[in-house]
């Protein structure tokens, strides 16, 4: 890139004040130096020669009693005090099943709490564990004897996604039966495995055969009828399962390797277009936003009268805090919480697989290092992470998160037909986007901010489907579960099911949760005598639960203040969450998938907030069994009269394949709006300026002659506006 | 703007091809000299003293059976024939109430039909009348009497907005007795008013006083409790209605007007921000898509594999024709057939309101003159239309659609974990966008294709809410019919319901229309044993009616063509319609606005497509009283066996004012998609080629030691990857 072909570029404004030394925080992501000590202090309560495998070192958020005062007299420019910084350990004993949580107090260096966890809790897979099981399965000879029976081509490359072991069970009918007679025992046998292990169920796939030396060749066009079931932690094979490749569950015995085509996804694979033309985004003065540290790692940014501090995790990857826009409260935290990708396909063993993204690996963790002029356009700001590795050391994550403002259209426009002056308003908008890779798939997520006081979380799902082995021959004819997206190649129906937590302080903490509903009003020979009235009905939600939309009421769910009244009309002032509907999980209420998956049979939960309850799906959703996420919460049964409510907002697709998803699937975007109600005294956006060619700079392609007012025959009339 | 702010001007591709003299084409819209010469020739049927109101001079498009084998012979190169050119026209003899239709052939110069319609038949309004009504009432001592009551300040200037009579009847309960009775008589009575007399309501503001001389002073702030109800033909007064006021249908003697505030939303009365930086789109090669006459007025546009013909009406305004995608014939017609905005308020006068802006007024007629740099960004084509006046007289419009493309986020995108190797392809979207302004109201209306064979329509409403006076002091108290957005101003709750007319001919014509569901499987112990398993339930529509979505079943419709298969899975190509759920309208099946709103009672409707059938209201809408749309057509029942489905999509919104919708809302956006399923034979955009920073030429904000690699503490690892 050189001045020439951008001119701005020589033009752009830091966005990034001058800070004093970084600071410390309650809110920073633990610094590379804080998860060295964190390690080391945990280490030091174990005798010297013991191994560990770090699954999580993370920052332990202070309790909310302790945090809401800080940021008030932080935010006041009072001196705030200061809380003890706290990390969050979880750690097995190297090559063990011995899984331990601790709480370490990084100010006064000592540890408050170190627990060995009990049977049937596991951690979440990682990268080198991924790696390993593959090396380890293709070198296993069992494995090897059944993948010689497919009389691959000379030379072929198979390679291995595994997954997180989804569900155990056998015989979904015996499921009480089972629980009644191993519950409290040492897990539950399946063949040779019990479920206090740790195993990960592996799809085989190879490269194209034809072009064996392309590490980049999508293996998911050739999936194999073969999949080892390994033991992570000691590399063992605990067994071997064939596919069913067929319209039914029945397993056939393996045979001949039959040729198929390739399906790749990389450009030089291609022959490409040649006439997408650029489309620059330049910002000659730079961008509207600045950011500040607020800790060595946390960004505060500030745009359009929005601030918001920026944390990043292993587990939520992106996190918001402490929310406002115009010095008013809005958002305490906001984050991903969990999403769950249970498939449709009930056979053995594909029946297991449900991915839990966020519990199972981590959206932190498997965040993209996001590349300058390819993951957004324009004036870009990166935040770096610093995460863990498996042995306690900080890993450097740069460019996790990158900030943009981007021009989204027309937010509000007039035309006064009687003077023809039209004001146009464009919506500007700024994202906080962020992108993880789990194995064959992308979601890129994000926050989008504009001038009207909305904020958006946006999710785009996209990469490549898991897809199945089938029988060649049936490549042709509809399949029960999935669509047959390449010759040989099954896609299953699957659901993508997020959850999106809300922890609000709308114009100040004691929030009450309020749908309302447009009704008919009956018909009346006073009121409404032509049938045509309607009106709004409110409903508080006074007790923790799980909630639904209903379109053919218009259920509209608010986030209210009810001590703060909208300076015009007294309303409570209110933020509404505009949720896209979504048919909610459909593995039945018996099954593990929608145990596990405890967010995903309602639309909305409310639940009064508790410390630590952050994960829809519980803490530990690696071979869950549900009990420990939203739903049990929300059965309490809280009050929440007096505030402090927690939305947990699900929303998703149901994915039903289409060819056109393979190789790698165009996006499908999801966004969950949180809008103000009566929160201003006017349209927020009222003072953004006009849209005016001297700033946009826009090009016009007409020539003379062709539909503009100079083109046509004389004497036609001219309809005319202007744009000021 | 000099080429130093946009370097790229001068490097502008132009899009136009160099045309032969353009030609005549049966889609092609009327020209200046066809309007004059379709109104001399109507003019001709009657005596010299005639003079003639003209509603609409339009093209009357062939019938489709004429015009497939035409537009098939075009598009294999060879000579299609001819086409006889027709007009539609629609007038009154000026000053009465005698509405005329008239087809006139202008390949013959004859006049083909003329007709004069029965009573209860009404054309839409237009622009010169409303001025003239507007200037009418004022001016009438009746209305200045009342006027005189609320003693406004000196100077005060008063405006008038009127209204399409939705509904006459003053007694809903009576309906069907009335009509008994009145049916083929000459009008139903109410007052001293006949329904067989084109009516306008009037609702009368005034600009702020204290600003009394800005034109563009927003009088929505500022409703004042008179209404006129106006003859537009002969320009009498009917009758003064007084609204009321208060929380019921009760009106209250008028009184002295009470001093209020103003709420301007011209920038001039604003403190604007001065922190939001300029964002460009350059394009430094010109725009991607190509721009040909396929007629003296009709373009041709191609752009990444698409092309379309786009036409211009007074009515529908934007018309797409014969949407193709890699020479794949898609859809044969698209374009807004419909929309109505019924209002929740049953007090008389508000029952009537209920906007049908399309039949009523005419997206065409009152589209705006797009500007450059405001309604869009980057490299811009306009494309101009010509209409009709009231004298028959062509008008042009310039510049109401505007052609550009725009960036949309990633599109696809995967990072192979195994290299860190990611392919990331941006979105690009080609934009046809049109905004129409109907008196208080704002409607920005688009067509949006992409890269993966995507095409959406996509809605905005924005504009001013149609205010209604409220007593002061009920400013702070909840209205049963409306929010409260500015002291003594209610923003009625309204439905706006659009209705998306799709003629398709997805790999040809012989469509038909079905939709899949996804059920689950019963608990099976062979199939099904663990509860998980889902599968696809299909369902054909087979004769034509009104449908629904069904969330909680996902339940999508598609448009398939059954003699076309997939080539990788056999399936019935097909493109589906996603439609984002609404409540349905929600006047009641008795009322006149259900009635009218022929369309607004199901997500979907399928007809059968017979000639004429275009508008799903009927063909006039004003003071209509319904029979005459879709509800209608599709209750004929007609088999849709051998294919010819018309799709009539509904999508809306319930819009309950908030404080921040006033003085002009930020816009609510709706988009129907449709997506190809199974049509392509892999993901379409598999061949865009990758996003690069040397073609987008982005800026990177960071400054070394903010958070990116070289920034952080020496000995931590980096985890990366690569993009190309």
């Amino acid at each position: 890139m050189t001045g020439a072909q951008n001119p701005g570029s020589s033009r752009v404004l830091d966005p990034l004040k001058a800070d004093p030394k970084p600071k410390s925080h309650p809110l920073g992501p633990l610094t590379a130096h804080e998860i060295t000590e964190a390690a080391t202090l945990t280490r030091a309560c174990w005798p010297d020669n013991i191994e560990y495998h770090f699954k999580v070192v993370t920052l332990l958020e202070p309790a909310k009693a302790q945090l809401i005062p800080y940021l008030a007299a932080e935010r006041a420019g009072q001196h705030p005090g200061s809380i003890d910084r706290r990390a969050f350990v979880v750690y097995y004993f190297r090559g063990t099943h011995n899984l331990h949580e601790a709480v370490v107090n990084l100010t006064t260096g000592k540890i408050e709490a170190n627990v060995k966890l009990g049977p049937f809790t596991h951690a979440n897979g990682d990268g080198e564990e991924l790696i390993a099981v593959e090396k380890a399965l293709l070198a296993h000879p069992d494995v090897q004897a059944e993948l010689a029976k497919l009389e691959l081509p000379e030379g072929t490359v198979v390679v291995s996604d595994p997954w997180i072991y989804g569900e155990i069970l056998l015989l979904g009918v015996w499921n009480c039966l089972l629980r009644l007679v191993f519950l409290g025992s040492d897990g539950l046998k399946e063949g040779n495995f019990y479920d206090d292990k740790r195993v990960l169920q592996c799809f085989l796939y190879m490269r194209d055969p034809q072009n064996s030396a392309e590490p980049d060749s999508c293996h998911y066009a050739f999936p194999l009828p073969i999949s080892p079931v390994m033991d992570p932690t000691t590399m063992e094979l605990i067994r071997i399962d064939i596919l069913p490749t067929g319209h039914d569950e029945k397993v056939k015995p393996l045979a001949p390797w039959q040729a198929t085509s390739a399906a790749e996804y990389i450009p030089e694979a291609q022959i490409l277009r040649t006439d997408l033309k650029p489309l620059q985004v330049v910002q000659p003065e730079g961008a509207s936003f600045t950011v500040e540290n607020f800790s060595e790692l946390g960004r505060l940014i500030r745009w359009q009268k929005w601030d918001l501090k920026v944390g990043f995790n292993q587990r939520e990857g992106m996190v918001l805090y402490d929310v406002h826009y115009d010095n008013k409260p809005l958002f305490y935290r906001l984050s991903l919480s969990d999403m769950s990708i249970p498939y449709a396909d009930p056979r053995h063993p594909f029946h297991r697989k449900a991915a839990f993204d966020l519990g199972d690996a981590g959206a932190g963790i498997m965040a993209n290092n996001l590349q300058l002029g390819c993951d957004c356009l324009g004036s870009i700001y990166y935040i770096g992470g610093v995460l863990s590795d498996t042995y306690g050391k900080p890993v450097n994550m740069p460019n996790v998160i990158c900030v943009h403002e981007q021009d989204a259209g027309i937010l509000w426009k007039h035309t006064n037909y009687r003077t023809n002056r039209a004001v146009v308003v464009r919506n500007r908008e700024l994202v906080l986007q962020t992108i993880l890779t789990v194995s064959n798939y992308e979601y890129i997520l994000s926050f989008v901010f504009n001038t009207a006081g909305d904020l958006a979380y946006e999710a785009r799902a996209t990469g490549i489907l898991s897809t199945q082995p089938l029988d060649l021959e049936l490549t042709k004819s509809p399949h029960p579960f999935g669509t047959v997206v390449h010759p040989g190649v099954l896609g299953s129906f699957h659901q993508h099911l997020f959850s999106l937590r809300i922890d609000p302080m709308v114009a100040g903490h004691g929030n009450s949760i309020v749908y309302d509903e447009a009704v008919p009003v009956p018909r009346d020979p006073k009121l409404n005598p032509h049938g045509v009235g309607y009106t709004i009905r409110k409903t508080e939600i006074k007790s923790s639960g799980g909630f639904d939309l209903d379109v053919d009421k218009n259920r509209t769910f608010k986030i209210i203040n009810p001590a703060v009244h909208n300076p015009v009309n007294h309303a409570a002032v209110g933020y509404k969450v505009m949720v896209p509907p979504m048919q909610t999980i459909l593995a039945d209420s018996e099954s593990f998938h929608n145990k596990r998956a405890e967010f995903a049979d309602h639309n909305i939960y409310v639940t009064r907030y508790a410390e630590g309850e952050l994960y829809a799906g519980g803490l530990y959703t690696n071979q869950s069994r549900g009990g420990a996420g939203v739903r049990g919460w929300a059965n309490r049964k809280d009050s929440l009269t007096g505030g402090d409510p927690v939305l947990w907002v699900q929303f998703g697709i149901n994915h039903i394949p289409r060819v056109e998803d393979f190789p790698v699937m165009p996006a499908e975007t999801l966004r969950v709006m949180l809008r103000p109600v009566n929160f201003f005294d006017r349209n927020p956006a009222i003072d953004v300026p006009s849209s005016k060619q001297a700033v946009n700079c826009s090009v016009s392609l007409n020539k003379p002659g062709d539909g503009l007012e100079e083109s046509l025959a004389v004497g036609v009339e001219v309809l005319d506006n202007v744009n000021t």
